[in-house]
């Protein structure tokens, strides 16, 4: 591992190791608080791999996955994480929910405080939704999603991912590739990669770029083949329906072309630069069949794995105080 | 507390303290059954105040919730009160029905029962499924609200809720405001509050006031402002959004004038009354934010903790014998 | 219990009783092996019986129920089962699937294995999608009922009540009538019988009889009277909405005056014929209320019954090699 990647962890103990009640984003967290979750998240990424994989810490606490916007996949990663460590997980739907009925959101919110949640679990179609809920609440509050704002866990398990296969974060150059414009995954990663020393190329149609996001600390380009060069990661972005006509990309074959993560294309990053995606993917789309199937290169299935333990991780950690464990009051 | 709160539970023991085997209404409990549910939920309360907040008596035992009409707050409630004590609770959503299929309602009964469901909790839009599905499985049955029969678990939190902050329930002016005609919530409380010797008041417009509503030992006010003098309780009901147009109400707007609970209104009440609201609120329209936020006055969240408690103690007690808990056989 | 009723699963142990990865189907099963299946879920219709009916042989385990259909009953069942035997149960639905982000189910496949699942629960519509999620994952995964393949839990629990009710299954005259061309109900229940030496009679209309369908062992009818002649189990299937009028029947009527099961034409069968249905029934349909709701004929509420000891059965046998059994390496 290189200078950058030393995680101070070691002296610093209990809550200074991370002070902070909520996980609302990356943005706010110091590189040591990052690894520190990446840290913990590695003896869940182990401890997962057995047959006995419960835990029973967080036994007689309630944890609410609130979740206005579908999701499978993420929904799914914090069900289990929670209920491997012996949560009572229970899951509020968008569907079924009193949103339907004009309740407003902090009304949803008091009411989950109520009923004494000791974590509550948003995923929200509007940006900022989840920090109005955490300060409302007196539980913590994990972001798993919120608008075009931050997906904290997602960056979290891309991260662990890149420095398990990579040996390190700090220094790698990690091309991001899609629609930036409309991306919590890609502003979450952006904030953690730029924060951990990674050297970050952001790759998108004009249309699709954020203004003004070289502030961010990246590079931005707009020709792939050429941000590609020398890359150690490479990561896709999900191009969602809705932006797949009309006024952003003139087709999806058109997008492919440009934007497409072929063989051919892969061949100009690194030789054994690492391909993620953080699912669901559109394949013949932004990435196809033989690069994302390709167990040397893609990262893909790890990086479902690693969510599951990055949240183990986080809802432990962030609870700790709670549960009076020592050095966490 | 007054003498009418005066409880014989303390000379009733096991099943003579509360000797039915369904909770499907409050119409047929005793007052003394009545409070010996609301001892119970209390020691709840307390529970759900800690951390610790797991009990294992109901570790083996089915719990299906059974809801035939979306709900968010109702089920949750009922979920996270089955888990603090250990069932394996698994939801039946109207959406994944057979009922869908058209079968029967009684078969969806047999069946659940032939799972050998040992809990089974009932939301359903029609009056009297819940009584029609008790009277055909082997286990019991609670009613989460019937159509626009009863709710009794939230008449039994409202009570409680009332006895906590008011001290007894007995004596207490209770001014029930709303949609008279289609609560299932005020039928509930109506029922409970006289059982317990509270003076309730309802207030509507005539064409949302239930007729020969007198026979329920209540007054009926079609003024509110007259109804609120000497007010101790103020419950307000919501006004459910199929009956804000047409042929009920002129407009919203209208009854929000003459029907919506302003600081100016809750003035018209006593100084300390106190203000209570079913969620979920249409702010501005039968409440206004200033009241329901109020934390001196308002109970509104109180009353969301003390669901999860009473629901809590309704699936302790009826589970009771076949649990084979001590005088409970 | 006749001389083909006779079990080796004495002498056969561990794995050699049982050496499949994945229940996928029926086919491709021995008839020991289902009567290994049949003798384990016997225990568990046992200990159904009790109240205290937790087991924790699958502490830790993730089980997760992949329904692509919409399912009440089944996914009821296998949630039971597994909650049961102490795994943590998660459910995802289709509705809130990638799958309609225009996810792969391949992907969705990888994604469940990723997070770690320790068996997969599969409905879905589209015959061998479970064989193919089996071909991609490192946990066993069980059927829950594939397009118009099998749905071998539902002829686990048939065959076990069978036996249970009429004292063996060999020799038994069965009499399976209704949609036999779309059912995966009559399709596996046709392999376990006849693989148990079950006499099998099939009826239909011809418009819903599949082609060829002696070649799997069974003698086709088109009248129902016939068939029923000797009858010791009479097992009706659902009608499917969808099948409800144009092309394969006239009416419901009609079929109903030529296919409905009533007390006349059950007089045909044998004095002491079993009335099975495997749910949600279309009563006055394939059946009438006075036959389904006969507590001397009908094992309709058995069904339902050994449906979770079957699917508890199969959690625990297919987990066994992973928890390290003996003798289930």
């Amino acid at each position: 591992m290189s200078a950058s990647d030393h995680r101070p962890a070691a002296v610093l103990h209990g809550r200074e190791a991370f002070p902070h009640r909520h996980l609302t984003g990356i943005d706010g967290l110091q590189p040591h608080e990052i690894m520190f979750l990446l840290d913990e998240a590695e003896n869940w990424a182990e401890a997962n791999r057995s047959h006995a994989k419960s835990d029973h810490r967080l036994d007689g606490l309630t944890q609410i996955n609130a979740f206005f916007e579908n999701s499978t996949r993420t929904l799914l990663s914090f069900e289990i994480a929670g209920k491997r460590l012996g949560a009572d997980v229970v899951n509020m739907h968008a569907a079924q929910s009193s949103v339907k009925k004009g309740e407003t959101l902090i009304d949803t919110a008091m009411t989950l405080n109520a009923m004494r949640a000791d974590v509550i679990v948003i995923r929200h179609g509007s940006s900022g939704a989840v920090q109005l809920i955490a300060d409302k609440v007196n539980c913590p509050v994990l972001n798993a999603g919120d608008g075009w704002h931050e997906h904290p866990t997602q960056a979290l398990l891309d991260a662990l991912t890149i420095r398990r296969r990579r040996g390190s974060i700090a220094g790698q150059r990690v091309v991001i590739c899609g629609d930036l414009m409309h991306s919590r995954v890609a502003r979450s990663n952006i904030l953690a990669l730029t924060a951990l020393a990674a050297e970050v190329r952001v790759v998108a149609p004009t249309t699709l770029m954020p203004p003004a996001v070289e502030q961010m600390g990246v590079t931005p380009f707009t020709d792939f083949d050429a941000a590609l060069d020398g890359a150690d990661v490479v990561m896709m972005l999900r191009l969602q329906n809705e932006r797949m006509s009309g006024a952003f990309i003139p087709s999806t074959r058109e997008y492919h072309l440009r934007y497409g993560l072929t063989p051919e294309r892969l061949a100009l990053a690194k030789p054994d630069a690492l391909v993620m995606h953080p699912g669901p993917m559109n394949r013949g789309v932004e990435i196809v069949s033989s690069v994302a199937d390709d167990p040397e290169r893609s990262a893909i299935t790890e990086q479902v794995a690693m969510g599951v333990a990055v949240r183990m991780a986080c809802l432990d950690v962030l609870t700790r105080g709670a549960r009076g464990v020592e050095g966490w009051a």
